[in-house]
């Protein structure tokens, strides 16, 4: 068991390598730091699903922390691993202002306390059903990332996948997984939009052949600048209140999802990371990326849900938000070039696979 | 009474000038386009506050603009009017990417038409006591701006002074008047602060010596980045809800803040704007700016209620948006630096006169 609890930092620019109960293994440490949850603990309770996401968060975390560094030449990963008093806390990890990546941001949170009854009638607005007035013991753990290339060829990516568990008053646990991986071009690139859709669609369809298009819907209604009436980007798989048929089937999918995210992306890196732009091409992405942080400052759940909460770690939440961006009264591309096609299919999103 | 509903654009890039009913005047234009209300009914109610109110915020807004127009070499104004399907429109000025203004928006609207049940229910959250689930007519005219200096010396300022109808189903008019005026330096210049707010209290004082400190005290509290736990600014003035003792005396007072703007800020922009500055500077600035949007896409009701309205002319409500903004995670000014000042101000609003 010992195997998957081990500790390192050799990617991190901060964070100090604690040895202790962790010891480093052989294969090279796995994590970006030591788990929130004492180790102890993740021993003992090996069984139980919040351990199991707990690890396989972490473990995630590590991977493609070290998938985006073999892509970057100058960047390094900046690792703060902090607590919060109320219980838990988080590993964040961000690069900024590398070469290839402009911002990149990969945060596990494992958190828990006291519900606020604020978020049981958030959670309660969407069907949820739980009691209200209580103050319900809860655990909450996730991994969230948005990575902001520099080069307008490469996509901006977001994933995010996340347990929770509330405990109400007659002692029955209710528990349920959430997430979703989706990918925001700045030009767009038939080629790669089929790509990606294709591999979420795969891992969706090894667990539920209905499951691609209900979650790639759930992504495309989610993700949308109401506003502008325009989606964010060309969308992915979103889903939340996953709590059947079984925790073990959905923790299955959920496993399955996150380790895409590296095969579904690493490769569109790869592949426009070199290509050259100009000007105009920079000019555009940071406009794009003044719509990306009003998404998310004005819809977004869980950043919104995170700045109200008092004594929430801002600097985690907003690590999503580009390094630059821009806002330009009355922009509109010009009719029939590249940027104008893009908006054609924010507006209208399409069917890739 | 034509005197002042003569209309031009003599400053507008795209406006065309509309002659008609409205007659150029002697003493130039005064507005920056034909009013949204019909001329017919601006000279036939001219004795309703609606119609008051709204040549008072478009003579305004041509003021402001020309008076912003004067401390700049490069840019024009870009004048949009609009119009609205369910009643009113506005006028929209920007300049955008100037020597001296990065982003500069003027813009003034007038809309009526049916009060939607989420805006009543708003109100009476801020103890408006309308009757809820009613359908009521309601009338709105305001002016707004913020004006974003390329120099970090120069503070952007913003004010919004508006009035408000609403009639219930007896047919009783509920009428109130909002707006305020705040500064948003980037460096302290404590000369500046006390200038800016000095001139806010000297038009307060005018009509009630207990105004400023309640507005500036309400200010503090409106502005305030809760997340970040600072203010958007170093404040100034504001209010909502003033509908006593009378019509005549709560307009005679927004008058009196809305011809402080100019005499508060133009002097600063003068005094600051060929200012030296370096790359460090306008790092800064770019760091603030992203705080500026942070709160208007977060907190700002008037900005909010916009972009949750279906129809609305989201160019417009985003204007207040700096062309270019930055987030830098985890950027920490150096202790004891001109930043850190600033900041320290910011967390802890002080009295300036």
């Amino acid at each position: 068991m010992l195997k998957t609890l081990c500790v390192g930092a050799s990617l991190g620019s901060i964070y100090i390598f604690k040895s202790g109960v962790f010891k480093v293994n052989a294969e090279t440490p796995r994590y970006m730091a030591e788990p929130l949850t004492d180790s102890s603990v993740l021993i003992k309770d090996s069984g139980l699903m919040r351990v199991r996401m707990e690890k396989f968060i972490m473990g995630l975390q590590g991977e493609f922390c070290r998938a985006i560094k073999d892509q970057e030449e100058k960047g390094e990963w900046q690792v703060d691993r902090w607590t919060r008093e109320e219980g838990g806390g988080g590993v964040t990890c961000v690069i900024q202002d590398g070469h290839i990546f402009e911002k990149a941001g990969v945060g596990v949170s494992v958190v828990h306390g006291l519900i606020p009854p604020s978020a049981v009638a958030q959670m309660n607005a969407r069907g949820k059903k739980l009691p209200e007035g209580e103050e319900m013991p809860f655990f909450a753990c996730g991994i969230s990332s948005v990575i902001h290339p520099r080069n307008p060829n490469v996509p901006t990516l977001h994933f995010n996948y996340r347990y929770f568990e509330v405990q109400e008053s007659s002692g029955k646990v209710r528990w349920w997984f959430g997430g979703g991986c989706d990918l925001t071009p700045y030009y767009l690139d038939e080629e790669d939009g089929k790509y990606f859709h294709q591999t979420l669609k795969t891992a969706c369809d090894k667990h539920n052949t209905k499951f691609y298009s209900k979650f790639k819907a759930w992504c495309d209604d989610y993700f949308r600048i109401k506003h502008r009436n325009i989606s964010r980007g060309i969308g992915g798989i979103f889903f939340d209140d996953l709590d059947s048929p079984t925790p073990e089937k959905c923790f299955g999918f959920v496993k399955e999802c996150g380790n895409a995210v590296i095969p579904s992306y690493i490769p569109l890196v790869e592949k426009n990371k070199n290509k050259g732009y100009g000007y105009a091409e920079r000019q555009w992405q940071l406009i794009r990326r003044g719509h990306y942080a009003e998404f998310n400052l004005v819809y977004d759940r869980g950043t919104k849900f995170g700045l109200y909460t008092p004594g929430a770690r801002y600097e985690s939440i907003l690590m999503s938000l580009p390094l630059n961006a821009k806002w330009e009264y009355m922009h509109v591309p010009e009719q029939g070039s590249k940027e104008a096609k893009l908006v054609e299919i924010l507006k209208n999103p399409k069917e890739w696979v």
